[in-house]
Formats: structure tokens, C-alpha cells, sequence
């Protein structure tokens, strides 16, 4: 049990580290200055569990009651503010990290969920919103539409992730068949669909208006 | 006692409904794909429910709690995603129901809040907050100034109808006329404003900076 | 200890009615009709508090069990649509009056947290979140990115007076000790970097994408 919750808490904190590195770089693309890098990072990386936290009614969220989950994200920020270019290069690399981070979060998401009780629907897709809240909080901090709703798969790997977890609890697997397949099925798809630049459908015929 | 709730319910999911088709044929004009639409109309048709709930402390809201009240958004984007040229074209249609959805949303939230303890005037604000929160959200999100800011009456018919709920429940009125003129005051109030293309006052002179 | 909580109150509601007119201000400028107006000038002066308290768990907000926190934004979002032209061309004492309102605002939020269990770390964040969350707020419902993130010290001043109420508190100084140094450090660098042009560091370098 002390493992589980154990392995579940470095999975988060690998999940907000990844996902601050994000955040810190489309803050120092909008030239913002070290504290907005900072800030910008961790709204990134916490955004999605404050969210699901507030929506399950799990609060005050467990990043903060423990320092750690504080000091994972100004660390990103502070080493995005600094290696910016290197990072910046390595924009392929630091997308399938970022994938990597939704994997990660869409699993603990939605096991969090279930544990506040929710049925297995909602928190399959409360998974998805700890997925995808950071990116979402990120862009509409920095000012721009979310880059989840345009048309890249994002949000639906997130979901199948969240909703692989949901079932796999359900049926009483051990952990690392409840946790492991999720994220690999998120991530797997996330990457594809970045490298194969696979679309979702987008509507049929003009807009109309 | 029964009946009340199941009323209140089905006019819940009837106002989700008709907002989540808001919210899909902003994201169709935006071009988003398949899963982009139904984001967004689950945003729209829900956000002022859980904005309201996560404001009384009712969390988890009951839209994650009972299946119905996701599977109406889901329906209705990808209803939008179908037939947009169809409901594209129905501009007006889609403004009356839209404004249906305000009045239901603004008397049952309001409702809500009394419920959860708020008093009268906080709990007619927070009627307001549900009928106009999803919208804000989705023009939030589709990287738009929220169209109940600009100079149309939107906020103040959703705030005289939840605050005229508040007033009947308080005076021990029977439900039917504790809701239903609250609905019709919001609603005809909005349909009149769309109609007649009324104004609120806007400042006098210039705005000095 | 009763004078103690009217203290904080008062200040709370002082601080609120200087954000509720930066708002309006905003408003003003986006040529918003009154209602819009009210709405900005409420949505900035209580969303940092309402953000603290979802946050934390405080819900229903303060705000919404006591009148006079409804009130207060609804006086400066009138007083702003009134004498607009007057405050416009105060623009520098309207930017010391927020800076108030940034210093008491952290200091408040940052006691509230404790209150409610959060470590110290944490609890000076809240102090700093109470203090730009409603100014974030107000620039995203008008559709700009948060001031905050530009390149000028508004964050990083309220984290210090948060962080020294949480220090002060600690220690178990007396209220005034704990409160106003907080609100003094807060507000005289944040004055200080507005009339000496004072700025963080930004990234080195070109953004590099």
C-alpha cells in the first residue's frame, strides 16, 4: 500500500516536472520575465490537479499540504529561465515528455477520482481534465487559444488513458496492470499522433456564419 | 417532493442541452475537430453548474455524480458537429433556446445556493453565475472577449429571474410559482432584449486613457 | 480577538473596493455597459479571495454569507461608470491604491490559509494567489494577458508580505506586528518599482522557436 501510494506520488511529481518545463517555455516565448516563467510553470504543472482537486471537492489539494509538489515546478522554472535554448531545440523531445506527462496524469487523475467516489464515467474523464487543465490554464494565461482544441489529438488518448485505469480498478487488477497499460496507451497514441501527424475529423461543408 | 427534483432535473439537463449547442457551433466556426466540439459544448453546458457548486462547496457537482448530465453535452456536440449548417443557419432559434437555457439556469441555481445555506442576495447572484458562467467559459476558451460583457443584456435578466426565485421560495410560495416566473421574467426579458436590440447604458465620454 | 476579525474585515473590504475600481477602469476602457462594468469591478475584487478559498476548501466563500462583500464592488463599479473620466486621470493614484490593495490582500490571504491548516509554505503562496488572482482574472474575462506576466514586480512583492505574515504568525508575534510589516513590505516595493520603472529579469538570449 505504502508502495503504491509511494509510486503514485513520483509519478505526479515526474508529471508536474515535465509539464512546468512547458509552461516555462511558452512564458519565455513571450519574453515574460523570471518570476512569470516561474509562475507560468507552475500554473502549468499544477493547474490539472487543482482542478480535478476542486471538482471532486478534495481540498485543499495535496500539492498544497506537501512542499515537494511546490518546489518541483519553480525548479523547472528556474531551469527553463536558464536553458531555454537548449530546450528550446529540443521542442520534439520535450513533446514527447509532455506526452509523457499526460500520460501519467490522465492515470492518477482518474484513480484519484474514484477514490472520492465518483462513478466510473466522471472519473475517466476527470482523468482527462487532470490531463489537459494545465495546458488549457497555461494557454489562456499566456494569451492564446488552448492548442488542445486545435485539431491534434490531445484530449482523447487522455481520456482512453483515464478510462483504461477506471475499468482495470474496477476489476480489482493489480496496480501495475491498472496503472502501467493506461499511461502506455495515452502516451503511445499522444506520440503517434505527434510524429504522424494524425487529425481528428474537423466539421464537413462551410461554417455557416 | 419527488416530483419537484425530478422536475428541477429534467430542466437541468434541458438548459445543458440547449447551451452545449452554443458552445458546439462556436467551436464549429472555429474549425475545430470532432473532439474539440464536444469539449466545448460540455464546457459550456456545464461550466456554470460547476462554477456554482465549487462556489457553495457542493462538490462533487452532481454533474459528475450521475451519467445523464455528461451524456447531454456529448449528444448535443456531436448533434452540432452533424447538423451545423442546419443550426448555423437557425441563428435566431438558437438564440430563444439559448435564452430558455439562461432562465431554467438562473432559477435553478439560485434554488441551489438558498439550499446550501447562501443568503438571498448571494444566492440570487449565484443563480447569475450559473446561467452566464458557461458561456464566459466558452468564450474564454475559444480565445474570445465573453460576449456577456459586450453592451447586450444578458447577466441582468439572469439576475432578476434568479432573484425573483429567491424572494417566492423565502416567502414559502409553491414551486411552480417559485420557478416558472422566474424563467419567464429572465426569458422574456432576454428575448425582448435580442428582439428589440436593446442596450444597457454605456459610459458617457471618452475613457480618458 | 472580535477586534482582531473586524480588523482583518475592514481591510479586507478596503482592499476589495481599490481592485473593484481597477476593474471598472478596465471596463471603462473596453467601453462595457454598467452591468459589464459591475461585473468586472466584482469579478476583480473578489476573485482572488473566492480563488484562495476554493482553493483551500473555505467554501461557500466569505464573500457569499455576508452581504457587505457584495456590496462594496457594486459601490466602485457605479462610483467607476460615474466618475470615470475623474479616475482615468488619476491613473498613477488609482496604481498606489491597488498597490494597497495587493499588500493587504496578501497579508490576509496568507493568515486565512493557516487558519485553515495549510504548512507555511504553501500558505504564504495563497497570500501571493489572493493577492493577482483577481487581477489575472479581470484581464482575461477583458481579453488581455494578466499584467501580472509582464515584465513589471507585482507577483514577487506579494509573495514577501504573504511570506512575512506566515513568518510573523509563526512566531507568534502580536496581529499588529504580523500584519503590518506584511502589508508595508508589499506595498512599499511594489510602489517602488512602479515609480522607479523597476523590472525582474528576463530570459537571455532569443526565445529560440
Amino acid at each position: 500500500m505504502v508502495d503504491e501510494a509511494a509510486l503514485l506520488v513520483t509519478l505526479d511529481l515526474a508529471g508536474i516536472f515535465v509539464f512546468a518545463i512547458s509552461g516555462g517555455l511558452v512564458a519565455v516565448r513571450k519574453n515574460l520575465d523570471v518570476f512569470g516563467v516561474i509562475v507560468l510553470a507552475g500554473a502549468t504543472g499544477l493547474g490539472g490537479g487543482f482542478l480535478r482537486d476542486v471538482l471532486i471537492g478534495a481540498t485543499p489539494p495535496a500539492a498544497l499540504l506537501d512542499v515537494r509538489y511546490l518546489m518541483v515546478p519553480v525548479v523547472a522554472g528556474v531551469a527553463t529561465f536558464v536553458f531555454h535554448p537548449t530546450l528550446g531545440r529540443m521542442e520534439r523531445v520535450v513533446n514527447v515528455f509532455d506526452a509523457a506527462g499526460l500520460g501519467l496524469f490522465c492515470v492518477t487523475g482518474a484513480l484519484k477520482a474514484l477514490e472520492y467516489g465518483l462513478p466510473p464515467a466522471p472519473a475517466a474523464l476527470m482523468g482527462m481534465v487532470t490531463g489537459i487543465g494545465g495546458g488549457i490554464l497555461r494557454d489562456l494565461l499566456a494569451g492564446r487559444v488552448p492548442v488542445v482544441f486545435s485539431s491534434e489529438l490531445y484530449a482523447t488518448p487522455a481520456l482512453a488513458g483515464g478510462a483504461w485505469a477506471v475499468f482495470a480498478q474496477q476489476q480489482g487488477l493489480p496496480v501495475g496492470l491498472v496503472t502501467l497499460p493506461g499511461v502506455a496507451l495515452c502516451f503511445g497514441w499522444r506520440v503517434l499522433a505527434i510524429f504522424r501527424n494524425w487529425k481528428a475529423p474537423i466539421p464537413r461543408g462551410p461554417a455557416s456564419v
